[in-house]
């Protein structure tokens, strides 16, 4: 259980308030905030008051969105994820979940140079606040407007090709990449290059209705997460096991009895 | 306009004699088959319809979903292609389409696995009978239930582990494989062996509501079909290019029209 980490968006309805009362006593260990949770609020005073009720602060949901149709829209890119760099340093989180981004009106190969020319204006800031960066390969269903960088490969090769710098990895999520065929070693990969920052855990539904969310919960789906947890574990991994689900279904239920779900599948898919 | 084939699919609402009649009167060229036309029907006297009504008669959609969690499943839908085989065959077609298969309840690698028995098992009597077999890479999003095989790279190696035999290629579909960043290279090498039998087109929506049937028009979309079609072209691909849409909201409409854009919208890609 000192590995289960839960994302504040997979309890949307809850306050942060209500997500610091309810998941220490549910058993959770650690918090993934979403930025959402931080508007009109102090990162720093945050950031108290989640350790104070006994969680982790694991890392900050999300930056990125660097491909933009000019000069202007890339730097407000630039500029938000500094913001969320220094907010991430305020709160003591470890890292920046970076979904990259991509524009439906440009071709993928400009996207992947707006993304890495966007983490390498941000990485500096990143590496003097002490705040890591992860990019998350995203599911290829997501290519059109979320990321152009779809899987582990392609994550791998842009850390190289940004000279595998101090402070930058990848988030591997396992609804993204599951049906990836060469997973395990992009995996071993990440990992001996010192860049596996985090594993997120849910499963894939079918039939999955919605492409945003209708993300099911360990054990609904056909994501064989035990055995991908495995590799993970067995490249060296020991981070934080986050639940991030998003599912309108989940969202309209009763947010106590989901997070009661969530610990005992949890529970059953890491028994000891 | 000598390159445009269009699914019966597209046209969902019409029965055979409508798209024999409306095909060739908007400058369809040839007709690629789904097997819901041909229930109840002779399929050599189908055949001869399609070629009358002035259409070549491209393939058939579709044989595949072999993988099934026992020998009986499995040998059902061996069956089932050993029919969908000789449909193909009495229709005149070049070619049946395989939608591989992939199974919830067990591992890609298992349900990869039992793909290539299924085609091994049912590829003999394609040879015997002069029809191809094309495996068509599915999108990512279909691997829990649809098929197993989701890359060029993957259909690619799937014919290298059958021997590459005679007989056997791969419909490439721009909506399935639109994202890879490797697509040009495994276009090259599909080609160079002798193998890419079919090219589909169709468009990205962005937002997609549906996983199945919200497919856009050419140029609705943010797949950059042109530019495939130049590297499927350059590689030597001289056959047809396949409209295949589904879409609700065309289905929806009046058949008549959507098939007026189809054809507006290939004369725009396609000017020459």
């Amino acid at each position: 259980m000192n590995r289960l980490c839960v994302h504040s968006i997979t309890t949307k309805p809850w306050s942060l308030e209500e997500c610091l009362r309810h998941y220490p006593a549910a058993g959770v260990s650690a918090l993934t905030l979403w930025r959402n949770h931080l508007v009109g609020r102090d990162a720093t005073e945050v950031g108290r008051q989640v350790r104070e009720a006994g969680l982790e602060l694991t890392s900050l949901c999300r930056g990125g969105f660097f491909p933009a149709a000019d000069q202007a829209g890339r730097q407000a890119a630039i500029d938000d994820n500094l913001r969320c760099i220094e907010e991430a340093a305020a709160l003591g989180a470890g890292w920046v979940v970076l979904v990259c981004g991509a524009l439906p009106g440009q071709s993928l190969d400009q996207s992947r140079a707006q993304i890495a020319e966007g983490i390498a204006a941000v990485l500096p800031a990143a590496q003097a606040a002490g705040v890591a960066l992860a990019i998350e390969p995203l599911h290829p269903m997501y290519a059109d407007d979320r990321s152009a960088i779809n899987t582990m490969a392609q994550a791998n090769a842009l850390c190289d090709e940004l000279g595998s710098p101090r402070g930058l990895g990848i988030a591997l999520d396992v609804y993204h990449v599951w049906w990836d065929p060469d997973l395990r070693r992009q995996i071993q990969i990440s990992a001996q290059a010192g860049r596996l920052l985090a594993f997120h855990i849910c499963d894939w539904l079918t039939p999955t209705t919605d492409l945003l969310n209708d993300r099911g919960l360990m054990g609904e789906g056909c994501i064989p997460i035990a055995e991908i947890s495995r590799w993970v574990d067995e490249a060296g991994f020991a981070g934080m096991r986050e639940v991030e689900i998003f599912s309108n279904r989940r969202w309209a239920g009763d947010q106590q009895a989901w997070l009661g779900q969530i610990v005992d599948a949890y529970r059953c898919l890491y028994p000891r």
